[in-house]
């Protein structure tokens, strides 16, 4: 349940205050032209350290310890493997009794009968969305020459993003943001509807990005008060153009030519240090709670570079599917 | 492509204008009750005939064609088939060669190089969802206890509903709507992170519905514009019950013992009387298009009881896998 | 769990004694020309009626109920259903509380706790492997120019076959039979290892047949006995032809370009006339059986075709992946 | 297609003479207690070194990098590691252009386009299977307190097995083996069929293991030979048990309650030192080639251990699964 993908596949592993966090990434085509270089600029885009973000710093260069060769990927699986050297477990072990608010500590306690690695959010924690970026960046060269471009769109409400965080950050508190994202260059025919359909797919990766509670693509909730003369977009010429975008790029579940457009909501950070009431399961009653960890008064920050990187996932797993619906009448066999 | 879930798992098939739609039920559990009355309440639910839905009618009656056997199912797979009775071929040939703004004629014609049945929009007919609450009558029986209650919040931005469905159908338009969805008495620890999170799957699940184009649980969207002090549901006692339920019933991607709520955006129908423009591809050049078959002024009328059976089959799936996690130190050979 | 194919995929479903059996075949490429007469070659093959084979007949004409649209595949799933015609339940129903030696009887009353549907075997008859058939005609098909020839090596240990045959059948017996198989014009590059070599995939379908007991590729059990002096096969040519196939036409896991070789071996039909004992459930005790109903005395008289098409169901799906790996380089998306 | 399981799932990496070789465990319940010292004694068995086995020694210790806290599993994925120390790839680099009789050279350089890993093998050297065996280890510890053993049977025809394998290493030779394994204590009704009953699973794990050739099940190719009075395993008792074991404990493709018990070949390790014929693709002509490094005389010797965990890998997997179908009647939601 820790994959994802139909043939270009991904499995996660790791934990938050364990050695290390990592990915192995199967169905890789052979001869895709790889350095570690390449990781740098998006690694670095999801890097904390900037006003709003956790005060943790870890190298968070990316080992690639199978699968790449002389330069190139091998048609084998890819591990990729980041250390956690920046480790302070003992952060966290007094809240083990009084779940903070807004996380999944009670939720991972029911599920795992108290046997889950609870330092630093565990399996859960924000820290797993390293390896993704790293697998977004071998993704994106698969989709090459498509472009993945996502941005913080707002941030607590305020499209000027710093001064709200920066308010928040001052009062112990978070806030929560939205961000949007343009996928360009796409071909049609991209998804597998009924169950694939590229809607189904993009949601179901984004939605695994911690913190993400709305997606919405092309003219989203909009849609939804507005009347089919008006939604419809209307083609331009015969390449699938079209004047709008209200379908943000996707028919039926099919990429139309157009770029695909989505925004997503990002919840509020659970973890701050402001004071708040949760429930001690020992005692048995209320307590109040101040969550000193380190952590980002935004969370929404981080996201678009995931973001970028899970779409970049489920793009080129379909982008390989499509090649099998060009085989039909010769034979395959004979190609 | 055409198949969803992980142990408990659909394969759906068929299309509009061809003889039949339906769906084999895989990994069943045997010994289930179950009579063909027990469909007919979901199935009426999704009928046409209402004001603001298509004047075609079909007998909608579910056959059981195996994994049932003397009233109960057997664990085989469960074969569920619907016969199309009232199929009016002709009145779709003439739009080949000038798709229908905002439908799958385009996608379809491009992905699959002409050789789709592009009657009534074939496979992406929204005639697929017959078998879909078919199926979801036999995984609503698994999730007993639990309740799942979907309802039209509002049409074309009308909380009155009818007014603007009426309005949209005299003038040959449509509109879209909002769908809410309440999942009561769900167990906690339903959903499988990091990739199988219980909102992955439900989002997954949910854009599979034709014309669904948003989704949000809990404060949704709403999040985005939140302090975590706000944000963050207060645990009330020992059993995760919360004061208030911004999370929608769902933290880190598991359920939380809470109602699971969501709500989705629904497009306008495309096919419209009103006359529109479009391209087409034989001459080359805009046409004017007046779509005469018939169709409903508001699909998002029809998605409420859809929208029941797709989550009931997530949460199906997860509550069966659930059982797989209560094993670990006696040796799950003992058991 | 009625599910098998990683791209190219179907499920399957129906009873000996139910309505109908058929598949639901998923991730066909569109525009396969197919004619309903393109079946009637494999499924003659299959027919019970000669002797040795049960005296039970069906009309055995597949009905394609989706997926197929003016004589050729669409790329949507394709439902393929044969009606049971010929069903005489009352024959079973005495069997119940004394399991017959050598079948599914037992295990399946433990497995579904006596829910399973169990006229004929139920699930678990042999007439699953019609709509097998069937699968494996379109899957050729995909796999044209590749041939598939199977047949009956021997009966009961006789290279003469009908003799040791009609032997049992005059004693109320029945006999085993060994089955080989050549796949000619197989591409190099087929297999997925490490876990879906070609020979895990040939052998996991395989085994899906009911009876079958035992498999081997090339040498097979003989290498076990052998020398790498001896065993190895040596390479003619630059195009991997080799001078003997001791292989099999597979490497580690991945065909090499020669004719893929195997040898399976197929218990006798456990129902026969001849007295037996088993053990009476409700009695308690021992008890004295001897089944009547219409059975074949050697059931490897129609395996062969069945065992083409399991192989041409694995090849397809390998042959449609292979084009995967076609990629590199240049960025798939320019592609 | 580097991983296998259907909820309880491995997932393999890496290359013989990279810098590590590991798999990644998903779907472990939380709470099996598992030491480090665990390991040790199917490590051993497997370890390289005894007479008939390569003098390569590496120092084998597994990494529990992730999915372990305090002394238990946690519910997430389990990464263990194995790094490679001794690696001399030097010893590799002259085979490129005239590729080893009988091994994947050939294959791997069609299919991988000359970008795979080739030292040592690279993904496709009997290295992998050393995870494979850790994974056992934790599989064994879910189906206790079933036992798995394996043993060599004979070696090069020969059962007294050491003369047979030090006169073919004395020769530069090798030689091929048989493998047999017993189940013990398996519980009735593990196996999912239509397609993945016991024996299909157990034979897709086994031919994932490098040079296995053929498996047979309980009195396997013998079948073919016998008659249905003599095959059929008469019921001793209402457990199920039977006098003989000609099914090998799987009717149906499910577990019947006794012994599962099968055999497979195991060919000759392809690389031997004695002088062979192969064909050198730059030359265009055949030539003359002894293979250098350090190998097996009979590989087989090292195969029971990874035998018995392959086995237990599928084991694992379907006792989980079964626990799903005690569910009917009542409700799962209430459970």
């Amino acid at each position: 349940m820790n994959a994802f993908g139909n043939i270009f596949r991904i499995q996660l592993y790791g934990e938050s205050h364990g050695p290390c966090v990592g990915l192995v990434l199967d169905g890789v085509p052979p001869g895709i032209p790889l350095s570690p270089d390449d990781f740098i600029e998006d690694i670095d885009r999801r890097r904390p350290g900037a006003a709003g973000t956790t005060a943790r710093r870890e190298e968070d260069i990316p080992k690639i310890l199978s699968g790449w060769f002389n330069g190139y990927t091998t048609g084998s699986p890819m591990h990729i493997q980041f250390a956690n050297t920046d480790v302070r477990s003992s952060d966290y072990d007094h809240l083990r009794k009084a779940p903070r608010p807004g996380h999944a500590d009670f939720v991972a306690h029911q599920k795992f009968s108290g046997y889950e690695d609870y330092r630093g959010g565990g399996h859960f924690s924000g820290r797993l969305t390293l390896p993704l970026v790293a697998a977004g960046v071998v993704a994106k060269k698969i989709c090459d020459p498509m472009t993945f471009s996502a941005r913080l769109e707002e941030a607590g409400g305020d499209p000027s993003i710093w001064p709200a965080i920066e308010q928040a950050a001052s009062e112990g508190d978070s806030v929560g943001g939205l961000v949007d994202c343009i996928i360009d260059k796409v071909p049609t025919g991209l998804g597998e509807p009924f169950f694939n359909s590229l809607e189904s797919s993009l949601a179901h990766a984004i939605f695994s990005i911690p913190a993400v509670k709305g997606i919405e693509f092309g003219a989203g909730f909009r849609s939804a008060k507005m009347k089919g003369s008006e939604w419809n977009d209307v083609l331009a010429d015969a390449s699938g153009k079209t004047i709008t975008n209200h379908a943000g790029g996707i028919n039926g579940g099919i990429s139309n030519g157009n770029p695909i457009t989505f925004r997503i909501a990002v919840k509020p950070t659970s973890s701050i240090r402001k004071e708040q009431v949760t429930y001690d399961w020992e005692k048995g009653e209320p307590v109040r709670l101040s969550v000193s960890g380190r952590h980002d008064a935004c969370i929404a920050l981080r996201v678009p570079v995931v973001v970028e990187a899970v779409s970049a996932l489920v793009v080129a797993d379909y982008l390989l599917l499509q090649k099998l619906w060009r085989v039909g009448q010769k034979g395959a066999g004979n190609q």
